[in-house]
């Protein structure tokens, strides 16, 4: 038989991740630290073990997990979700994004995204037999054209999939975005998938635009996040979805059978890191740092760097300096100058070469350094 | 818009979880230990923790667990499982099951299990598009009528479940049935989805029929298991999948986007604890020693309890003494016993009344006869 996912290959996460490996590169790819969480943390969670927190979870998460959830929630966003029915936790935002799109999506659906994207969305939708509908992101600034958006939805669409701060771009959400967002799903049964596992990743002193500060948007919407990316341990598969209880009802149908429950110990660590809101308030200082940083240091290269609003990610121009397409211009990278970074393409459906790499400058400063030392003999 | 999984409530497992709790019962329904792990395996993921293994696995596992692992399965089934291509890491055996099935089942295909079954087979496979088909086990000794398979069998029939030993009756395949799948099979496009988590709970001697012991079988095979039941951590979510390099190759291109990749520190834990053979061989003696202590602590009760040949579970009959249903009466023990069980029936498409309820002996001693008391006084 065949495949039922004919186009799709390995991650290109994994893909550079072994090219790096193999030519023993500086690897600015994946966006995933390459330093260490709060001991406080891990002392959290051998306590957790040692106190014997070791079996099953219950399936929605460790309810004072959920509670803390809640309440983190509607202090910084305002809206308030049941810490019973509206709030479960999952084994990574993979997970969760997995679980929504399974749950909610029916054969013949259509489903919007925006493109470049997280490289999971549009398979997820294909395995329902629902169809993907990409819309390209502006490429000057990676802005939505919601005309665009307004004249691809039709009876068939049943969700929207956003995510701000935007993995690959850095962009973030508007005003205008929620204004426009708002409008075109009102009065409809379209659900909104906000992938905001860069939610305390959001630079300048710009805000995070949940859709849980949204009233309108949050009724119509499944909010999925992370902890790896705030608590600096990407290896811990532990995240989260936020939905109102009659879509958290269909959600949990599908999660219950997917994972049945995520990882107690490191639920029970979560629950207690979150008693502290300086544990996540401090990370859009800490990466803005690092991104001034890396484009401080880039300053010299060749490369045109794209502004980055928030997330781990920053985009380099290298088209007015070579002919190559973005994978192999990334090849040649790895190979020439031990530099691992994701090529633009990677992100889009037809592979269409954009001149354009992904640095992540979740990094430790001196690997930032030598990584843009390297991309500067470039 | 109508729910994909209209008939499918919150799992049984979570339902009498919660009613246990409310009622202050004792639990002997879910699989899950309520004793410790070894002391060194908590120490294993604190140490894997401070020594900064807390980034992303790589997708198909961290290295040495899937050596260890292919190592293990060659060593004890004969079965040699390439490391690199054959073996994944996934984030429990629910992962595995769910991804197997995304991986492999199209709509339209149909999908042969039995009943009484683990509860997210059949829902896994109608979130594919594609028909699942119940065949009843024998309701003496819950073997397989291998005739009836026969006939099931069609140009549709894309896989079959099969779950040795097995939740919830503790039966375990005999040669018999293997030759009987074996001869099924053959010249087929058939795959073979194996749940073998119960894989070192088998007693009286009796040999674990793994896929990977049969040559003609593992061919076809996809074997999921799962670290939580071995090692009394049903919380720490690590499982895996054996399959050839071209099922695999599929199984994992739903994997890297359902799950990504599982808990690392606990992954590198499992890697050094598999390096202890003693760390699983002990284990049926273990859980015989529960499985004999229940049913001694029971003879004078009014169940008529049912021979487990492997697994956690173990059946006890009540239909001669009540005439109330499965839920009926397992509603009952709950509240006017305090204690918790799971009834077969929830085991079981229709829902049908059996007049069994399933006993766990997933507990310490002083759980198992206290259990047993309040179970003697019904
Ligand atoms: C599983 S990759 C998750 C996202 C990420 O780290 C990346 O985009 O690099
Ligand atoms: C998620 S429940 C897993 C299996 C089990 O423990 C049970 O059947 O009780």
């Amino acid at each position: 038989p065949q495949s039922k996912l004919p186009d799709v290959g390995t991650t290109i996460f994994t893909v550079i991740g072994q090219l790096s490996a193999e030519h023993n590169a500086l690897n600015l790819s994946q966006g995933a630290p390459n330093f260490s969480c709060q001991p406080a943390l891990i002392e959290s969670v051998t306590k957790a073990m040692r106190e014997g927190h070791n079996q099953y979870a219950p399936m929605s998460g460790v309810a004072a997990l959920r509670h803390a959830l809640s309440a983190k929630v509607e202090a910084l966003y305002g809206c308030k979700y049941d810490a019973d029915s509206e709030v479960t936790v999952v084994a990574s935002a993979s997970e969760g994004l997995y679980c929504a799109i399974s749950a909610l999506v029916h054969p013949g659906d259509e489903v919007i995204y925006f493109e470049p994207s997280f490289d999971s969305y549009a398979p997820i939708v294909r395995l329902q037999g629902a169809k993907p509908v990409a819309i390209g992101l502006s490429m000057d600034d990676f802005s939505i054209d919601w005309d665009q958006v307004a004249s691809a939805i039709n009876n068939r669409t049943r969700m929207i999939i956003i995510n701000s701060p935007h993995n690959p771009t850095g962009a973030i959400f508007t005003d205008f975005d929620i204004e426009r967002l708002t409008a075109l799903t009102k009065d409809t049964d379209i659900v909104i998938l906000s992938d905001e596992v860069y939610e305390h990743v959001v630079f300048d002193g710009e805000r995070h635009e949940s859709m849980a500060c949204h009233p309108q948007l949050a009724e119509r919407s499944v909010i999925v996040s992370s902890f790896g990316k705030t608590y600096h341990v990407t290896g811990w598969r532990v995240g989260y979805c936020l939905a109102p209880a009659e879509l958290m009802d269909e959600i949990r149908k599908v999660h219950q059978f997917m994972m049945f429950s995520a990882d107690t110990p490191m639920q029970v660590a979560f629950a207690e890191a979150l008693a502290d809101p300086q544990s996540y308030l401090g990370l859009a200082d800490f990466y803005q740092q690092k991104r001034d940083l890396l484009a401080e240091a880039l300053s010299e290269s060749r490369f045109e760097l794209l502004p980055s609003r928030g997330s781990f990610f920053m985009l380099a121009r290298f088209s007015h300096f070579s002919p190559l397409t973005d994978d192999e211009f990334v090849l040649s990278l790895i190979r020439d100058h031990q530099i691992a970074t994701i090529p633009l393409s990677a992100f889009y459906s037809n592979n269409k070469p954009t001149g354009l790499i992904r640095l992540s400058f979740a990094k430790d400063n001196d690997t930032l350094y030598e990584g843009a030392r390297r991309l500067c003999r470039v």
